[in-house]
């Protein structure tokens, strides 16, 4: 049997046809529209499922079921988004709708949660039943695996990791709240540092490169060349994310902490020092339960694979 | 069927049977004794389970289960207490010898946990199946209940809830790390802050009447009688708990969160604010997903009805 997995993002919806090992066997990929109704928005979802299908020469009665990603708060239990700014979409019952017109099961999850259960299924946590996924970008996002099956807690709600303290009325966040760890630890968080320490230390060269438009990269490209305000912008926010790693493990002890998004790539230069913080710091520190802590492997592809693995 | 539990302490080991409703039926307390080899205390947990069968006129093949809850680290899937300073036990196979005796399954997790579990099956969080415990002591800790079960995670390590972060860098605390909630929420912490705020208003209600030995009562007795300095300490207080209940709406959305401990007998007094706390600061405010949040109820019976739920 197969399964199809939905991308639904704010600016392209991606779909795919996944076979028993999760492997994606079709895809295809139109653009959302999100200033348009929910309603054509759903057609055009289901159009491309349509298309994805005959590219895999496949029926939808070959798919076990069908899996939604889609940006928000989602009610999975109804199939309802519930609130997801991006699309405009205010408690659209998007699981029914498609369910009428496939006859097969659809579900719902938001999309941090997805992209957690794809590594596990197919990614670098595979077989893992007790994980976590931290992405770092804009904001950061989370998705707690529990027992194999995505932990969202009452309404869908949980997994809002960027949004535990790192510091108690600290710096201001986007949640309204102060001090929350994407305060510190997004990728927005480390472009605001690199600011900062360019304008604190304007004889480094960080301050000298910093080109007009500065991104999570710029602090990375200047430690490359050698300068020691880099490189402490660098290992501050290593802290900043590794604390919050620890927390997660003091907190829910799992078997593996996945990160993911751009920073990510960064690889061992930034996995190496979080390591090293989340043994010094844990309960119980070096005898403590310290998980595996890797980059998520997925990319792109995570969104139709956790979705179809619903 | 009947269920027996058992309370493992450093001073008591509580015995009880419980029926399917989980009231405790026949119970029976006999010292610990930890000073002794781990196979003694095991010997006189037995005879004190025969005890109770014999109070409540059963055998143990009327009995389902047994259940052991422990202090310290417990690795529930193995039946061993890994690490239990207060008992000296490393390392001790107690489900197995207790098996050997009674030839029914026995379970063990820590006390915390059970703890949890039992508001769950007979105290305030009945029929709640994903709620935290939060218990104010010497320390903070904590039991996490998702999906109807115990959520300890990898090695049973997890819900160590006292050691997430409030301050990063901020006070120290007894696990090594500096910043803890514990360090801040804790009754240990109340009583610091208490004798700070004394000290810092010498001329106040609080100072005057600061005795020998101070506990968490104090304070709230000096603002019993309407002394400012007292009140500002419990508010500020509070709003430690609350940031900490907070953490966990936006990570876990449990339905419910209880708070355990001596000062849970404050009531409202603290109940009331924490909740405004958190109805102000997780994610979404008003409309985020606000759990229940209530003083837990099952007191020093919570230890053997948890033991017997698990």
């Amino acid at each position: 049997m197969y399964r199809i997995g939905i991308d639904l993002g704010g600016t392209n919806i991606a779909v795919g046809v996944v076979n028993e090992n999760y492997e994606i066997v079709a895809q295809h990929s139109v653009p959302t529209g999100a200033e348009r109704p929910a309603a054509e928005v759903i057609a055009d979802m289901g159009s491309a499922v349509e298309t994805v299908l005959a590219k895999a020469g496949l029926t939808a009665a070959d798919c076990e079921s069908m899996g939604i990603g889609s940006p928000g708060t989602c009610d999975s239990e109804n199939g309802v988004v519930v609130r997801a700014y991006n699309l405009n979409w205010f408690d659209v019952p998007v699981c029914r709708m498609l369910e009428e017109r496939f006859h097969i099961p659809v579900y719902l999850s938001n999309d941090a949660n997805c992209a957690a259960l794809a590594e596990t299924v197919a990614g670098a946590a595979r077989g893992c039943r007790n994980m976590v996924l931290i992405t770092l970008g804009t904001g950061v996002g989370g998705g707690i695996i529990i027992d194999g099956k995505i932990h969202a807690g009452m309404r869908s709600a949980g997994a809002e990791m960027g949004h535990v303290l790192l510091v108690l009325d600290g710096e201001p966040c986007t949640c309204g709240r102060r001090g929350c760890w994407e305060a510190y630890a997004s990728a927005t968080a480390l472009i605001r540092q690199t600011k900062e320490a360019a304008k604190a230390h304007p004889t480094s060269l960080l301050a000298k490169i910093l080109p007009e438009e500065i991104t999570g990269r710029t602090v990375f490209d200047a430690a490359d060349q050698g300068d020691a305000v880099a490189e402490e912008v660098i290992r501050r926010y290593c802290v900043y994310i590794a604390a919050g790693f620890t927390d997660l493990v003091n907190a829910l002890a799992p078997e593996m902490i996945l990160l993911g998004g751009g920073i990510s790539r960064q690889g061992e230069r930034i996995l190496e020092p979080i390591r090293a913080y989340v043994a010094d710091n844990c309960f119980g520190q070096h005898e403590g339960a310290i998980p595996v802590i890797q980059a998520a492997q997925l990319g792109n592809e995570a969104g139709i694979i956790g979705a179809a693995a619903l």
